[in-house]
């Protein structure tokens, strides 16, 4: 077993809301990114499939086709879009898209497509929101 | 003559939108960074001062003032915050926070708080908007 | 269950040397990290904390308070000194700062405060001396 | 136990052919990569042991030790190198030079020499072929 | 006027040798750069514009534009090649595809291209081999 | 006329210390970079030489000779010292090793020996002390 990583960056705003909460608490809780306009980072996501690689391409996946998963999956609708209001597992659940639920949306998007393809599967998912911050998901362990 | 150089980021949202065009018109020239609820970046401002190091304290300026100055006239209005709806510079104008005219507001903001404090000039400022796109500005020449 | 990592820098003096060893001794080992006056780094923090995501807030632990906890418990005391002459676990047990020293200290350290916090468990720390050298610790397993 | 890092870079080229398929089938496979004159990349190798810090010297392993396992064992045959034809790995065995077969390919050559030197153990090889791209094993499990 | 610029990356192999020369001549000017299967780089291109941020747009050129420019005339030729034998500045003038070399051809290749748009002039061309070693060029001045 | 720039780096200690103050004037100026014992950063230095390439190397300087020039002029004295206490253009004159008089040292040392060898002339040399903060020196003007 070995795990091979692709990183891909998107675009996004986003803020740190409870619509339950009055302005003040939201800003006790969450200080400036509770502001209603908004804000935005660069995120990088990094994602690891682990498998065999196999014997004839030395792949353990195609890169080209884990890209094209990343874009499809998760970057189309994440990238240069407000996360809040625009992403259905945010906007409709009223979840608020902290790096964690990010790179657990992440992960639920991605896995179904990794699993289908067969050979390898999803080991984990990392986002980073700036150089300095990233969560890190693996699945229901 | 020296110079010295201090970085500092802030996270925000904008978007490129000319309200005087129609909703095809700004997809048309500006795509998906047109969109209405905006997108975010995680910013880097680099501010360039030159001057003669002190032959006492050995600085062209004092990093923590520096540091200070950055803060207080650019992050505090810039960082956490819709370039386009909050920030003077863009939200009155209506100009669009490229990072060109964010490097150019940045510069019109710092200038002045350098040369009053007498000694060393501001020399260039340089704003990435991610790590592969970055303007420089040095004021009018 | 998901990690959440932030980093931290800090700038410290450091030399390897036993001062039951001779002068000869200590360099043959250590070669010139041995020098009397000590040289330093620029050392990255790296702390995982793992848990559930709070289904309100959304947040493993609140990224403020893991600064300030970083702040309080490790950097206030090794930020800016001479980590054999003045960080007491290496002062009075004449323990010599590797960066494994280094990272097994900062566990040391974190572990009470967040385990004190509930909710999260420290997951990893990892310490940087330079951005090719670095240590990690999960604690005694 | 705890784990301590090195990186390393090299340089070399490679390409991505099975020598029984036809150049069409090669492209189709293999896209650009597949070009006869091969293309290259700056290679970044993180070595991991993992063991207890000695209570003399703080040290996992000696770090200028674990340079020169590094240099002997893997950089010196892949250092400023064709993979396919010159490495052996690759070249007698006809196979691809994957980032994943570089990542198995290292960590063949390093383990013996870390395991024959007795306190540690290779606990992981990373092979990053750009910043974007990276495999990582940790021996048969 | 206002400096813009855009990173883009390029994968290529390369050696350094004068056909002219013996192979000892070759090996001792150039050393491990000299031989005969080529190694190669992770290249990174750096595009500096210059001009006035237009006053509708704020763009000194449109950033997509600029991507588009350099995939074309830099890239297309550059990516996935073995510079000595398949770049005809190299290949058919002999000669050796230093970083200054680089640097050159690709200012030759994009200078045209900028100024045939009108509005913006080439500024400036950086290439780095590895993150440690970069060449710039500004046209002949 | 194209510039050729390399990195290195170092690891050294330093403080901000005027010893014609009292402990308090040099912490109100200097803060917690006066403290006695020091604390140390890892340097990066990079050297910029221009000139023409070579017609027959591609060179504008062979890139071994200036990490020798580097090595030999700079390092060899700054690595692994407390710049303050060892370095003669600090020591002996009470100079204060800030990024700024580093530059300017550095360039001291590297000015002549780059000189000496023809062909280019030393353009700039800039040090960072930390990714955040750098200062660069073009001579005196």
């Amino acid at each position: 077993m070995i795990e091979l990583t692709r990183r891909a960056t998107f675009s996004a705003s986003h803020y740190y809301r409870n619509e339950a909460w009055s302005e003040e608490k939201n800003e006790e809780v969450f200080g400036r990114c509770a502001r209603r306009n908004g804000h935005g980072h660069n995120y990088t996501l990094e994602v690891t499939v682990s498998g065999e690689a196999d014997p004839v391409t030395g792949f353990v996946v195609d890169l080209k086709w884990l890209k094209d998963v990343i874009e499809d999956e998760v970057l189309a609708d994440f990238d240069h879009r407000h996360l809040n209001l625009e992403v259905p597992e945010f906007a409709e659940k009223k979840l608020i898209p902290t790096t964690e639920n990010i790179a657990i949306a992440a992960w639920n998007r991605l896995e179904p497509a990794v699993s289908k393809a067969g050979g390898a599967r999803l080991s984990r998912v990392r986002v980073y929101e700036t150089p300095e911050i990233f969560a890190e998901y693996r699945g229901e362990q």
